[in-house]
């Protein structure tokens, strides 16, 4: 429950109400410890955060769920949420600048040659991503050489519009430009999720069901039953080690406690001044960043562009918008669509609509030019997250700075998506790293 | 002067008390602005930090001054602190992990191929150096493409060896891999700094000469005659902008200013709260990252090397250190060699100083087995630096998340030598920057 203090002291004080933070702060008080979560923002749910609009309530961070995700479905189930498939008949369309075209399958209509490479570069993801352990990379063959080579040094002899197809594959997921990412740690990634077309998909892949008043529900629901204090709108400055003990203070006091589990990004980690000093972590920490997402919900009247045989579903190598889906509620009483700036011009955004209202026009038709209501979450701007949807890793760091995000610190132990090795970067991966973090604590406890 | 205690109110609060901050703070007194400094450390200097071994006063942090530094050589000058050639009579030696040779100029002993090749690389750097204006890299032509790769992807096709050197230097510079660097980032960083050779180099080069008592004398002599308070020991954590007004909040409290400027390096300048939050720059500088360097200064009874005609001079491709100069102080009186163990092996290390004292044996003979004494300085373990030299940019990071270090967040400017468009991550960097800052909030006061 959701209480105004923190207690002086606990076995274990727990950074972030996520569902990293509330997966850790369960599973230690099942195993008998005391225990208190300590949350900057004033809600519960980290990237987990829905919002009313118009007769639904909807996402503006984390929205789906998928196969092989049975943390993730089982909570639901055990918290009453219920889950719905994600809208996917029809066909979509691919703008590539250009033209605006329709396809159907997996895979946007190209050229038949640039198709073809296309599969083959996808082949190629997928037969590296085979030779990477997710959950330890530098044990792949190959390694230093693979972190040593960037995502778009891969892509580098593709076609433009292949390469434009990979681009925006890679912004929907990480929310940055391939240039960003090390190879090692994005195969690494891949692998933790099923590889590169699972992550791509709707159907039977990571965006195929939703829940049923958004994720956010799912923290809220949470947080009733958990028989710990939640305390919100403390922001956590400091988490010192002393004679066994760890301190956190919060701008809303302290607490002493025996253990501690920060699940919080790592770049928002290497905020928390920590003493004494993790230097190898900090090396670590530093070349995390996260991505950068815009999630713009658009909600009309009526879902125009399932009468015209569409699924909703675009990818546009033309921006503001590079990825589109139909995002009506569940029980069709909203439709509505639900697009991602990314990267590059999700850093730049300016918070004019516009923009992305003509990019409507120009796919589904003058239908699209009078939305019913419009929620723009600029995820940069949120201050407890500095971007979305996971923080990425650069080329050598993985090799050089070493050791893993997971390797505890003392008495003080990590958890967040980043850290999970299933389903990093995805819910699915926040609850694996809490309960992961939790079994830590309780055999040093 | 160095005080206690905070004022309530000044025109401008400068965080930190490196030669940048310094810089700021003399130029806005200058210009009449009433100013504080507000410093984490115990002691001012930042990056340059000099403490008593044997009969010296050495270097922990940055201690070479070289042609061009203009603003560096008149500040010392000023301060009447002295400067001296930094020794470098006598052969150098290159040990390849195999053998140990001896070598004279500016490039190590290779196979005659192997030479050509470094010559080769070394003008395709200069080349591609020529094209990127310091000031702004997104002019170069191509610059999307450089930023695209990395410095590791540019000497992929080199030999070996060839590539163990260009580590070696590289690592020298930046205290990372060259897989971590931005090729684009790294052209601009080497145009600010007259280009490789001249970064790498003793005479004529930026390690020409060094300060009598150290470099960190000059931040101590400009303190004591600077009209404005310092407070040290008081760590940062928030700066607030509201109708026209900064509050900076401190572990000492908090001042009210009409303008500050923050003079840290830009992964420390992240962990500062800014409210109203600043999106792109959080954006931009998650993707910065300090350098991993270990500083050994190691202390003799007599200059044995220079007794065998060697300068003290040594690359090496196998760790724990990578580069070697001698480091005798002033006067003769206390000979010293100074080595760096640079990114990966900075990373891990363990404090064991046996390895390093048996590379000293290995180069120089029996003699080299007992030093009088030695002094490690692990710039990743100081939490106000976490890492040494200068914080790097991966690529993909300047021209997708845009602007500059530079850019100010309405009334906060920023300093430190990593927003320098001239010597980039030297002092002589840190002083331009400090300058420019003050510029322009003279400009808005």
């Amino acid at each position: 429950m959701i209480v105004p203090d923190l207690p002086a002291r606990v076995d274990v004080a727990v950074v972030g109400a996520g569902l990293a933070g509330l997966a850790a702060a369960e599973h230690l008080r099942a195993a008998g410890a005391s225990v208190v979560v300590v949350e900057a923002r004033d809600r519960v749910g980290g990237r987990a955060w829905s919002e009313a609009l118009g007769r639904g309530r909807f996402d503006r961070g984390g929205q789906w769920l998928g196969p092989g995700q049975d943390r993730l479905a089982a909570l639901a189930d055990r918290l009453g949420v219920a889950t719905f498939a994600t809208w996917s008949t029809g066909q979509k369309l691919l703008d590539d600048g250009e033209r605006v075209r329709r396809y159907a399958g997996d895979v946007p209509t190209l050229g038949p040659l640039e198709l073809l490479q296309l599969h083959l570069a996808i082949r190629r993801v997928d037969r590296l991503t085979a030779r990477v352990p997710a959950a330890d990379p530098l044990a792949a063959p190959r390694a230093a050489a693979l972190d040593a080579r960037t995502v778009a040094d891969l892509a580098r002899h593709l076609p433009r519009r292949v390469r434009g197809v990979l681009d925006v594959a890679v912004g929907a997921i990480f929310g940055v430009t391939p240039a960003e990412l090390s190879l090692l740690w994005f195969l690494a990634y891949l692998r933790a999720g099923g590889g590169l077309m699972n992550l791509s998909t709707i159907a039977g892949g990571a965006q195929e069901r939703r829940f049923v008043g958004g994720a956010q529900t799912l923290a809220e629901r949470w947080v009733e039953r958990l028989d710990a204090p939640v305390v919100t709108a403390a922001p956590v400055r400091r988490v010192r080690q002393r004679d066994g003990e760890v301190v956190v203070t919060s701008d809303r006091g302290a607490v002493a406690a025996r253990a501690a589990v920060i699940a919080v990004p790592p770049p928002l980690a290497a905020t928390i001044d920590l003493e004494p000093a993790a230097p190898a972590r900090a090396q670590l920490v530093q070349r995390t960043a996260m991505g950068a997402i815009v999630k713009v919900v658009v909600a009309y009247e009526r879902a125009f562009w399932r009468e015209r045989g569409l699924s909703g579903e675009v990818v546009s190598t033309r921006g503001p918008l590079s990825v589109l889906f139909d995002n009506t509620s569940h029980d069709g009483r909203q439709p509505a669509l639900v697009g991602f700036v990314q990267a590059g011009p999700a850093r730049r955004w300016n918070g004019d609509a516009a923009p992305v209202v003509a990019q409507l026009v120009r796919w589904f038709g003058a239908e699209a030019a009078a939305p019913q209501d419009l929620a723009i979450t600029d995820w940069c701007a949120e201050p407890w997250s500095r971007g979305c949807p996971v923080a990425v890793m650069p080329p050598g760091a993985l090799t050089t700075a070493g050791t893993t995000l997971r390797q505890p610190v003392g008495r003080v132990h990590f958890a967040g998506t980043e850290t999970a090795t299933a389903w990093t970067g995805y819910l699915e991966g926040a609850l694996e790293s809490g309960e992961r973090a939790a079994r830590e604590v309780v055999r040093v406890l």
